[in-house]
């Protein structure tokens, strides 16, 4: 198994049990490749003689989503591993551990979660998760920080960014997220009866100056190793845990990159609720619940943000004062606006999210990708102006509010 | 001569007359060592029966100021051969021609330019440069421009990135320029009639804001490939030819950081003034052309990135309405603060400039050293209110008019 090919079933099994340590000699076990099948082969290995589990992610040579011709690194394997480990050393309870890697093979064996649900599809069933905020607030400030030239020798820290450049897959973002909506692209997929938002995106010309800040941003600013894909599809959760997985885009990038992400996707699954409850108190009163997980998240990141830079800052400059203010204003501007980026690229790009496409009645689904489009566009416009957590909220009311009487 | 050693000049004289088609083969070659003796070597190779010559540089294993305990990666001769053979690419005028490289022995063999003088030396002398401007506002549009993601695949551009990351080279900026002039620092170095401003620096909290946002940037943003040491005695120069030598300092960081730099030079030079130029009226002349320079260099560099960004960039979003105004007022900003942090720097810190440590008369050294803090201040504590280039002149002005008076 020394050169690269996908693993067949019977290879994983193999695999599997030459993990030292983690299977009994008898084990009986199991194999079901469960990937969704865009970049990976994901094996769910289990004993069904008792309890244990194990995942084998492989990397595939090339991105299925759009057919084998969009070829991809096999090195963003290592480079998941790698941040994988960094983000289990910070944050030990809320990353799989990993078990073993092979290089060569584009693999990574770690703890089986399939005891979570994948976040997204909770949100969609109506789950509360009362400690999300806590957790996802806690594993951004401690990834971020500790990354970041705040809390690393400026020297070690350029080592990791030079091992973290990763083309391939900041490629998909940089084209997905901040060309193709804006632009006529082969890549973006929306209903005919969404031409009018599509066009609109096209010609927005003060639009496009803010997505060109944020492009830019994404392209130049190496402030911390970011997760870099953490929508609610990388994060499995259930109301007591959280456990972020799948760094495969991680690179150095403004961290606004990764909370925006979070927030994003609680924005989406918030402008989909009238597809998905129909009783108009309990429909309310999950949309509040969402827009003040969106306030929280960006609270308990900024609390524990601002307690690592008290406590723990190497930085020499950091203790100047008014330092960290401007830089954590820094960061909820960016938040916004990669924030906006992520909605709208969901309703006219590439790659869609469950929470709106799934809607089955058309006026409903169209309604919540008007309304998200809405809400991403009104982030981006006004990222630049936002100074307080709070603001946030009010420009996603903003943007929401003629929506209002639509679902009523 | 396959393992790293310094050269002796015979191995340097037998080593340039092996590059293929230089030398005649009865060439009388001599050669002389005439590094500054900080970080290399530097050979001057001449025929002593023609006109021709070259130069080989050979980076040591230490930086020499400091004695032999502040080991350098000789992997530095590496970058700045491939950042020179790019400027050189870019700037065929403007930079040396690199001949030929041997990366194990750390040595790069160059274009000899010794018909021109360092242009550092050439300014105390009074000498005028009546294109420079124009020429160091071609050579920082071209190679800020061309090496950044305006102009760049970003695919591409993340694997220069990779290749100029430069951990050793770069902790001499951040320590020197950003971090020891600001608290008690044995590298520190000034006479003891200047701990009242060096004081200040250490307890002036607006400004450690202010520099630490130029830290930050300098250590996260990486816009384009910096020449990364761009003073007067990195560039040789003649009334009619410029040609910027010693980019071992190159690394991908923020633009403004190398426009900052020329400007920097020139100001202390300007300092300096009344220290070499007794004639008032002959004095205020030499000042009068340092400020337009200083204005001209803006002003040339930006016509030229703007017009390149008209017509070449590739950056998918380049054309958004205003995107190159705000791009071009950020480079702006970054080149008044940069500035200033240069001109601190040079004077309480660890590495000084002979346009103001070479005046003779005390007083009037002392004069220079408290106009150069003063506008070195100014510019870092004002740099992010500037928006067009003839607010660099205002503020230097400002901060120079309290010194008026002293000199008449």
């Amino acid at each position: 198994m020394s050169t690269y090919h996908p693993l067949t079933i019977e290879e994983a099994i193999s695999l599997a049990r030459g993990i030292p340590g983690h299977f009994p000699a008898d084990a009986a076990l199991a194999c079901e490749e469960i990937g969704d099948g865009n970049l990976n082969l994901v094996f769910h290995i289990t004993d069904q003689n008792g309890g244990k589990s194990l995942i084998i992610k492989q990397a595939l040579p090339y991105a299925k989503v759009v057919g084998e011709s969009w070829p991809l690194s096999l090195d963003r394997a290592r480079i998941e591993r790698e941040a994988l480990q960094l983000q289990y050393r910070l944050c030990p309870g809320l990353a799989p551990e990993v078990y073993a890697y092979d290089d060569r093979l584009a693999i990574t064996v770690m703890e089986d979660l399939s005891d979570h649900t994948i976040m997204r599809k909770g949100l969609i069933d109506g789950v509360a998760y009362p400690l999300f905020a806590e957790h996802i607030g806690e594993f951004l400030a401690r990834t971020l920080f500790f990354t970041s030239d705040l809390a690393m020798n400026p020297q070690e820290k350029k080592e990791q960014v030079k091992k973290f450049i990763n083309p391939d897959l900041c490629k998909i973002t940089e084209d997905l997220i901040f060309e193709d909506p804006y632009k006529p692209s082969a890549n973006n997929n929306y209903p005919e009866y969404l031409e009018d938002e599509a066009r609109s995106l096209r010609e927005d010309a003060a639009l496009h100056l803010e997505v060109a800040l944020l492009r830019e941003a994404f392209l130049t600013r190496a402030e911390a190793l970011l997760h870099g894909d953490l929508h609610t599809g990388s994060i499995f959760a259930t109301p007591e845990s959280t456990k972020v997985i799948d760094p495969e885009f991680a690179y150095y990038g403004p961290m606004g990159f990764d909370v925006g992400a979070v927030i994003a996707n609680l924005l989406l699954n918030y402008a989909s609720r009238p597809g998905w409850t129909k009783d108009p108190a309990a429909r309310r009163e999950t949309e509040q619940r969402l827009l003040s997980m969106v306030s929280e998240i960006w609270q308990e990141f900024e609390t524990r943000f601002r307690k690592l830079w008290d406590e723990e800052a190497k930085d020499p400059m950091a203790g100047s004062p008014g330092y960290q203010d401007v830089y954590v204003a820094k960061v909820l501007r960016d938040t916004a606006g990669f924030a906006g980026c992520k909605m709208i690229r969901r309703i006219v790009g590439l790659s869609h999210v469950a929470d709106i496409d799934a809607i089955e009645d058309e006026r409903l689904r169209e309604e919540a990708q008007r309304k998200a489009l809405a809400i991403g566009k009104h982030l981006v416009k006004h990222h630049r102006t936002v100074t307080n957590g709070e603001d946030i909220l009010r420009l996603v009311k903003q943007a929401a509010q003629p929506f209002e009487g639509a679902v009523r």
